[in-house]
């Protein structure tokens, strides 16, 4: 069963014309989570990694348990201000005005190799500041996974010109 | 060794006089992170708990394992207007002005066991409106399980009032 059917699509949200993908009916499914966490898993099992990055804050949803499972540390990635020691941003442009995204300046050494979690890539703006971000801080991004891709968005290509390889679990086309 | 030694403390954060209890170094560190959930994981091993429910944002970051692990699903409290579908709410004072916290209107069933997970207990004030969302949606909250525990600003007395059995894995006195 493809993980699509455990994600719940909401017609105009948040605005007319869009349609949401709800990710949070495949996590209060037992089988909908374990599945994606198991297959991420999966995935980087043999793969050399530091630690797993996760953006607020549905990405801590996804990035926390495949920690747990890799044996690996978190880095957290916020919006600005939500963290307490000494932090670095990167900014980006959002549909309308700019946001900001943080890290402790010491939660990535030079040559940290990491994965990249949050839940949905649309258009990449915020996986790409991330991406520029951990780089800032000296770490390599081994691969950004997400578990919705929507294609139409170009967020892996945008995410493929800064060299940044991409992963999903599965994907919604526009219908 | 104690999960407090994992725990950074930040002198007058977000104010001055406050010593802001940071988690985000026993996540970093994988054998904190792993310690900290196999605690939870091991306290409800033999219990019967339907879902775990986790409170915006670093709830996610304890209960999203811990619901991996002890093959259960996830339900999202979330501050108002983040979530996508019908939600119903519950407010609560802060220092200054209120709050308000959400839920899936169909995230939970009636006599639903829920396990409550947040990082950490001060006031108890967010843990208290979730509580009353949880039974207002005919949930019973099986117990409110945090990392830290703040006694002196008598949380846990707010939810035993409440008649909710509180649960922390460790404490930080005023010093």
């Amino acid at each position: 069963m493809s993980l699509t059917s455990y994600i719940r699509t909401i017609p105009d949200y948040p605005q007319k014309g869009v349609k949401f993908r709800d990710i949070t009916t495949l996590l209060h499914n037992p089988v909908g989570l374990r599945t994606a966490i198991d297959q991420l898993a999966e995935r980087y099992r043999n793969i050399p990694i530091d630690h797993i990055a996760v953006i607020e804050s549905r990405g801590f949803l996804l990035g926390a348990p495949l920690a747990y499972l890799m044996n690996t540390g978190l880095i957290l990635i916020r919006k600005k201000g939500k963290l307490p020691a000494a932090t670095i941003g990167e900014d980006y442009d959002m549909e309308y005005g700019t946001s900001t995204i943080e890290v402790h300046t010491d939660a990535i050494s030079p040559g940290n190799r990491i994965l990249l979690i949050d839940d949905l890539i649309a258009t990449g703006g915020t996986a790409e500041a991330a991406v520029k971000l951990i780089r800032k801080c000296g770490g390599e991004v081994v691969e950004c996974a997400f578990l919705v891709n929507l294609p139409e968005l170009g967020g892996n290509e945008r995410l493929r010109e800064i060299g940044c390889p991409t992963f999903s679990l599965c994907a919604f086309d526009g219908e």
